[in-house]
């Protein structure tokens, strides 16, 4: 396995050249984008790293498969999508122009429409401090903080993303205050976390919520559930659906570089490399998981060898 | 003349039962849609009115053509439309559409993208009571104050105008602040107007810019150019085209119900008539208007009788 | 078993009356939207059946499934994708703004842009009649005929698809004759099959392409594999994304009220009912579907129990 | 005059390097790019001509004007205006991304899909040879022949209006012939016009439909009026608006490099150059004009001087 991973990740660093890192927030594009780490946690307790799994990177749109669990448990799956779709958009993550021509609802909880749409749902009834606190447990990582920094960065750039939820606000979808249902949006964003988290994330989601040894339940099974599900259509932008065909992993990735992936049953996959490929997804990462799923048989329609 | 205006009125009233008050503030709900009244004045300094061209109601969207005027007059036409556009935008005034799938700039500054940028040219330099003079001293009428209430109304209800802004803000085409130029927008839509106001707007207009008695210029002879030119192709929201065919004269209408309207040359026309068309426009005083055009040989290409 | 399919036809049959038959083309408002059948084949070679599963209605769109699997296996992924993509469009079946905005290719083979491409990678060199012999085998049904009533009728009633495929030839994307190529496609719409035939090609995908007796390859294996991905994003039109939060199964919906469902390495369910909801989807189908997802746990994220 | 039209011409040809001639079809990418003609005909019946004015080539769009006043006068305005709308409709002149949207009617019969429309109305009452007498008549030409290498070459590279036409069948506003309206449209695409010609059009509609010598009706008033105003909303592709500000005369241009210019009560103006800029339009025409209407005072809003 550790020889795969290695293999994985000489692949991957082959397309960094081709990518760049997100350069819409100046703390983003401080990033190195020769970083490269992936790593996979298994039912069975194990853990295989190869690269850079150790650096901290904002988890970014990531955030929003847990805001969306967090909502689903909170708040119930037909309150959720009351407002909202959980459709494909076949646009770009962060285009005003579905929520405008179809003048009603967000399309997915995964673009940022949606995403503030769902942080909205939990304002002002769950803290920041409780989201943390779901953050880290579910990434079975108990150091995750919030970037300070990024999070500044962030909240000086929120132009369009402010336009979204006054947008929102006007159609009666953001019923919350717009502002406060924006910072915990933001604040959830800049979360910081390694490979190592997203592949605990991915572990205890490939677990339907349970801790992975203890049996815990983490999180509401049917919110994990819907989440896989909405992973796999609208997870990787507007390439989710060529992903799913060379990949087949239910994933999410953020422009921070991050991907999170969940084999069904089986594992979780975390992944950091900053350099995006032009939909938004981590260049090398997408590589990495192709290869992965070849090696490993991962695709979720793999035929039976 | 006066029995001109009399047959008129009574065919655009035949009309208002097809057409609504402005209902997305509570403020403009509140109007008499059976009110409408047209006022003519004349170079010759003659006035003729019939209906109600006293009532008082608030400019809306005709400030659009006072604040492009005063931007055009104070920053030079280069600057104003450095970012923004002088197309018709085929799409409702208040829609977004247009400004994200384009991505650059808003189509024209009839258009509340357009007018907001626009706003944004004067903010800090020109004060809401700079541009209240101008108000008073382009529509003859010193009596012209802003409508507290009209503007408290609309500030509550800015959540479409606020996305706008703050995603022209995210394009670097508004860079005044997003708050104040929103405010000066919506302060300059709050004008408490007569139809005999919009008349003498019309009459300096088609005067280019003198003052019909005195001859004082009271704005730049190419900005008023500029503005009658847009007031065709763009001043009657998506139903421009066909107002131009069937009317031929440069209008802009507002969803208070008024209508300015200018005959190059010969008069300015005022109109009050809250009941609106699907297109935003009064229903009345469009009818009005279309048969003033015919009976008067107003349109700009009437053919010689 | 037999009793939860009965209990499925039950919980289908309550949504007829909200459904409408497809009402395009003469021939197929003639269906009684009170049919309703659901029939199970599964890898143990055992086969269910309840309701109207031996009336035969046309394929439509589950057409091209098999179409894309010809396609694979004839010219490669490679080719088949060079000029379309494999990206949900968040747009209705037979819309054609998508194409045109992003300029470039058809969003995925689902759509009737991406399958009048597929079919013109066939022509000439795969006849019509190969195509019918593919039919025949994959849904496990040498009784498949082409309905030529529907076929006329279609042929009759196709300018739109007629004007996306000359707007794909002007694009450069359909390079084969735009008649042949509409003709092939209308051909495969009008294939003449049961609920039963869909159950049958549902367990040879299931099965990864093979033959469930005897073993033989019916078609490429990663042809399966790819039609598989593609149903479940983008295989109920712009319902897809919901219905996999909901059901959770690749599936493939048709206008004449079939549904195509594979539910991996276990069975096939084919379903005939030809009341449709707004989204083209047989309404009490996607009910039946619902229904027997829960019941007997097909989700591929279902959690364990 | 002619001083000012040999500078008019000056000032054009500095632009020329950054157009260039249409490429859609071999036989307009043949033109000499350096073409630049200015002719102006006025209604005290003297002509003044500058550069390449008895250059033939072909009329393209502008015969959407002779159409349109054809099919005016023929079906009367209700009837033409019944399918189609008068609204520029912010896109560029072959996209049909707005009829599509709109899901019902063509913007305005300056674009391909309403020219096409209106070539639907006199087919099959009206030929070509009708229509080509109406041509040599207006444009006071006797000259003018159709270029039968462009109709072929056209008729050859034809499949994105083809696509527009089925489409407006498939929606009910074509109810003609497909084919034989869009043989009409294209053979009056391709009459093969000068710059003197296209003046001689404008100072017939400049003088409202009237011969400007005998006084004879060559086409309905009405006509005249409507098509003056479309052509000032809607005459140059998406710059008609910025247009109509910095030139101020209704004006149809072609992508043979033709403009047609009408200034009202006085002349016509005809342009030809082929280098077109982005918008389509002849980059050096437009400036001949820009310069021509400010040193001619021919601005419909020009201030007194």
């Amino acid at each position: 396995m550790q020889k795969i991973l290695e293999n994985a990740l000489e692949i991957g660093r082959k397309y960094i050249p081709e990518g760049e890192c997100a350069s819409y927030i100046p703390e983003l594009a401080k990033a190195d984008k020769n970083h490269l780490g992936v790593c996979i946690r298994t039912r069975g307790m194990e853990t295989f790293s190869a690269g850079d799994t150790k650096e901290r990177f904002t988890i970014q749109s990531i955030s929003k498969v847990i805001t969306l669990m967090v909502a689903l448990q909170h708040c119930g799956f037909n309150k959720v999508f009351e407002k909202m779709n959980m459709e494909p958009s076949g646009d770009a993550f962060n285009s005003l122009v579905k929520l405008d021509l179809t003048s009603d609802k967000p399309f997915n909880p995964m673009i940022n429409a949606g995403a503030i749409t769902t942080a909205g749902y939990l304002v002002p009834d769950v803290s920041f401090e409780d989201m943390l606190n779901y953050a880290r447990r579910l990434c079975l990582d108990k150091d995750i903080v919030m970037d300070e920094k990024v999070f500044r960065s962030e909240m000086d750039h929120c132009a369009r993303n402010r336009a979204i939820a006054y947008l929102l606000q006007s159609k009666g979808i953001l019923e919350s205050d717009v502002e406060k249902s924006l910072e915990l949006y933001t604040r959830m964003c800049s979360l910081s976390v390694t490979a190592e988290s997203l592949a605990g994330l991915g572990l205890v989601l490939s677990n339907g919520g349970r801790h992975p040894e203890t049996g815990e339940r983490l999180i509401d099974k049917y919110a994990v559930q819907v989440a896989k599900t909405i992973m796999l259509t609208c997870g990787m932008y507007d390439g989710s659906g060529e992903f799913a065909v060379r990949v087949g992993i239910p994933s999410k990735s953020g422009v921070g570089g991050g991907i999170l992936a969940v084999v069904e049953k089986r594992m979780g996959i975390g992944i950091y490399g900053p350099a995006l490929n032009e939909k938004g997804n981590s260049i090398g990462g997408s590589h990495v998981l192709e290869y992965l799923s070849k090696e490993l048989n991962l695709h979720m329609f793999a035929a039976e060898q």
